[in-house]
């Protein structure tokens, strides 16, 4: 093919020639458009969901005690930048490492520990899947804020984007993974689990360790005492830290198509579809759980707090079903969703669990929640789409005529993962416990972490006048 | 076809079977690249849109009394949420529907309410336009803060997204619309309006209603009363807000191109544009704003509230000619856009209409001068690049050779928006005196409507140290 | 070629005149592919870098006094708004211009003043090096914030982005600068200088500029008195800043590969790879720079301050290697940045110069070490892919089998920017001094900027009751 030209044909050439060349030229152009698209699609997805971490800082920091900003502000950040090396050390490796030789196992990664034997083409996914890692990371910060020590922070965040999250990343996602839909053969149930962009792997496990760490560590002093409300630093941050999370979710749930189209097939409008399906969720439940919550308030409280984790639960809720479910699916996730997020708080606050953020009832029960609906919405026309039209038949919902086989393997899934997060996060709090400490002293707690460990409080933000010192 | 082989030739095959195999390859992939690439932008653009929630939130929250914080944030946070089921329930349809028999009428859609007989391929469209549609209803929001009822903010807003905004959206933008320029036949003035990003149709819808709500519901107490100054609660939030709708208008502009290249064509660099001049008007609408400010007032006082606000003005009075008008159009439009806002400030005051935000100034007096601004300042070249070569050389400004046809089209457009909206949205707020009531107690206002609706007023959020409860 | 049928073939046409039209359907198609892909990506970097100047803003902020809110917002909304300008009157000309004649000198650009004989095709550069420029801007207004005079601000705010800053971006990015690595020949030291994102560029011009105004102008009252530290408003907001801050890199050094990927190759591979480097150089920068101060201070205290800056630190060590080095090369880098940021700010402690926000460690210091960095760092495979493969061998790090050359060429371009800006900006402070006055006086800065220049101290932005005025 040497005489190919650079204007793609000549004149000199036969036509057989030519037509090789144009082939040739045409194929090139194709590998290069498929993989900058894919890059591209990633990044922007992987942006976005990096963001995240700035929507879950202003919410965590809008909820706790202004005594205790700093202290949460630097989890946020640690959370990015922890993660960041252990998911380049561990985490990439356990979750989405292919070995060459393709003998993979399902259920952990073995190879390309610290990005090992890998090249520029894995890198954007190695910026999207960071980018969860820390999401799930983030979820647990919230929950046993105000109370939990640094160095048990320190640990449980390193332990669980390093290896008790990767590994369910192996399972829900990774072509060789137990329960992965991706599977060539051997599907749980015939069908894997459906769990789209993570209801169940991410925020399902940050939010089981989040259980485990409010369980252990104990509710902060007063949290639990008749006619007291412990005080929040700003309903204002909390929902600046909602909406930029709402925007981030449309990468979460959108990119993880990992593709928008290629010279064979087209993503793009599966992923448009997963956006749309999320934002229906996210509005209705939204408007339910405010709702719901004005009728059982005494003096029909419009609360913004409800309005904000009830965007959330519905993000959650929709997080993994968002590509095989139709809009009508999305309103009744949605719908659901808020009482579950309703029953979480509830649960919560019988058992005298204190979550400061309400991690658990978003990311845990709505997790649950997540996981389980499209097992029952799941259309066949969308299963198609965004999974494989073979098995569409099989494996949609229940009430979308399927055979209740995708509904079984997503209800596995759930198990297996309460069951894997939740006994290593209680050892690794119950470890810390034992040793370095979960719990500041009571003194530490009154006075605030800001004064303790982190250059003393917080100077006033009140924009009035102040003194020149 | 069948012996078209994966490679796209087989020297099996004749030259003109290789030859049609290659044509099938190639058109194949470039109607894949062509639907992907659409709908990325789409998607792009919708999230940055979306994001201009945000920006509002941040910036009304900024511009209220704090004793209204969780009131003006639920407002926000619900025209989100409340517009995402309107816009999927009638919105898209009354706007946006496209008859499988094409007899669409010119003044409203009359298909698929509730997304009926779709799929996913009008899924990047519905999102786009869904974020747009929430933006109109969030501009009357922050006009009539601090005093309207919950309950009739509820109903405008619902009415507003279902049905007045739709529309206009037909009107102005469906390829059936009366005024629409992307008619084939019986254009208004041989032309149709060009109102590229909606001048007119999203920000002057907004504003017309919001100033029908200010008048309807009155202007709050104290506010003009000499010497007094109502309270607003943060600089820094009004300053975050307006950065963010700084950024999400590039989304509103940009993608409005509503696709960004395709096989045979390329909308890139006309979007591109787009951003230039809407970063110019921006830009020099600020500085003008600040400049004329601080020459009118007494101690010539260098206004963040002027340069916020002369951003917003300046993005507004670009939005319709933004693809059509040159760099120094912007620039000119951007100087007038600033004197437009200023003496919307002035004509507000004079009428003792209290609007919290200043929306019918940026919104409805520069929506206005946007619409009109593309009938002067539209190029022959840039006419050509975003709408049709053809029709370039009548339809340009009449600055720049046009013969005046485009400038009639939009000021019809303009005067036809201001009676529909204004009309409808009296007709509506007046509805709502009459039954359920447009205005709070005198008692409530004094107290904030946090504290009678909302559950409380806000916490503390001054960093300072609190005591432990 | 005009039979050829929109089909793209004919079985009317012979063999040879179908291949001729399949090929110009195809090139037709590949160069509106590439330009589309190229501009979105252009489009979607400007967007996140433009939003650094919220970024930006939110950091600088929550450094200043409260009274001092109001002045240090309108700068930073200024800095782009007045850059813009600036920025198509004379910045984009000098930097970027191109001439037809091809006879660009290696010093300034010469042409295209006002956009004049340009297109739509550099829209897109031009609004993502327009943001560059703000950023460059940016960066002095927080080191002299709360004491440099407006009118001094106005001045070196246009003098940096119409003329010094321009001239930086010709010698290292403009295909004819001296130090530029795109020349076609005479290559300093054959390699030209590898900034790839502009540590050298865009950080280290600001922070020189910022140094010779902080140096200039003299310390806040107070700022060097034993036992007192100065109130800032808020970390929430430095941490706001910081993550949008963070956001926005992905953009500043990702698209600065200046495309996706084309027809004929890929560089979504390498800008992905870019991403990475970000991330990891920005987290160790982070972890070692809180990790370090705390073993430094007495109390082993955790410091968001430190926290945050680490990131920019890192981020900034990153932005000339991020393209062309390894990972572990980014992880040195980032570790090495945390020092060289704390031998910044324990210099100016030294000489007592007062830089509020901490833009010469951070931007200048890191900004040295960063352009030094990748002439150890840089490895052949990442030269090859984000630069030419031909020189990758002689012009990769010491580190990694280069020759030396790169380094040199780094470190002379390091020297070249120090003595232009040092030189030009402070003779602009010192003019400034003798005419319109670099400080306020004693009052006003004591009393705060906002009450002399700006209306008035802030409102209260505190969320308690406020009283109804």
């Amino acid at each position: 093919m040497s005489t190919c030209p650079a204007e793609g044909y000549s004149a000199a050439n036969t036509d057989a020639e030519n037509i090789a060349c144009v082939v040739a030229t045409m194929n090139t152009a194709f590998v290069n458009y498929d993989t900058s698209n894919t890059n591209f699609w990633l990044m922007f997805g992987a942006i976005l969901v990096f963001f995240m971490q700035c929507g879950f800082a202003m919410l965590e920091v809008g909820m706790v005690n202004v005594k205790n900003t700093k202290n949460i502000l630097i989890k946020n950040v640690f959370d990015a930048s922890l993660g960041a090396l252990c998911w380049w050390f561990f985490g990439f490796a356990i979750a989405l490492s292919a070995p060459a030789n393709g003998e993979n196992n399902s259920f952990i990664g073995s190879e390309n520990f610290f990005m090992k034997d890998t090249d520029n083409s894995v890198k954007s996914t190695w910026l999207f899947q960071w980018a969860f890692a820390a999401t799930a990371a983030t979820i647990v910060s919230g929950a046993v804020a105000e109370r939990v020590t640094f160095g048990c922070y320190i640990v449980y965040s390193i332990v669980l984007t390093s290896f008790i999250y990767p590994v369910v990343v192996h399972w829900g996602w990774n072509a060789t993974g137990w329960a992965s839909a991706w599977r060539e053969e051997d599907l749980l149930f015939d069908c894997g689990v459906t769990d789209f962009a993570g209801s169940g792997v991410v925020h399902l496990t940050g939010a089981v360790a989040a259980l485990a760490g409010a369980a252990t560590v104990g509710p902060r002093i007063g949290r639990f005492d008749a006619g007291i409300k412990l005080p929040q630093q700003s309903v204002v941050f909390q929902t600046l830290g909602t909406l930029i999370l709402w925007m981030g979710w449309y990468g979460f749930n959108g990119a993880s198509t990992l593709a928008i189209g290629s010279s064979t097939g087209d993503l793009s409008s599966a992923a448009a579809h997963t956006m749309v399906t999320t934002t229906i969720a996210a509005a209705t439940c939204c408007l339910c759980t405010v709702g719901i919550t004005a009728l059982m308030s005494k003096d029909k409280v419009i609360d913004i707090g409800a309005a904000n984790n009830g965007i959330l639960a519905g993000l959650v809720s929709i997080t993994a079903g968002c590509s095989s479910v139709e809009m009508e699916g999305a309103f009744c996730i949605g719908i659901i969703g808020s009482l579950w997020y309703i029953a979480g708080v509830a649960t919560l606050e019988y058992f005298k669990i204190d979550d400061v953020v309400g991690a658990v009832p978003v990311h845990g029960f709505c997790g649950v929640w997540g996981v389980i609906a499209p097992g029952f919405f799941t259309s066949k026309e969308q299963y198609a789409s965004a999974y494989y039209s073979a098995r569409a038949a099989d494996c949609a919902g229940v009430f979308y005529g399927g055979n209740g086989n995708m509904l079984a393997a997503n209800i596995v899934f759930v198990l297996a993962v309460i069951g894997w997060v939740g006994v290593l996060s209680t050892i690794l709090f119950q470890l810390c416990k034992m040793t370095i400490g979960v719990r500041v002293s009571l003194e530490v707690e009154e006075n605030g972490m800001d004064d303790s460990k982190h250059g003393g409080k917080v100077f006033s933000a009140t924009p009035v006048p102040t003194q020149e010192v």
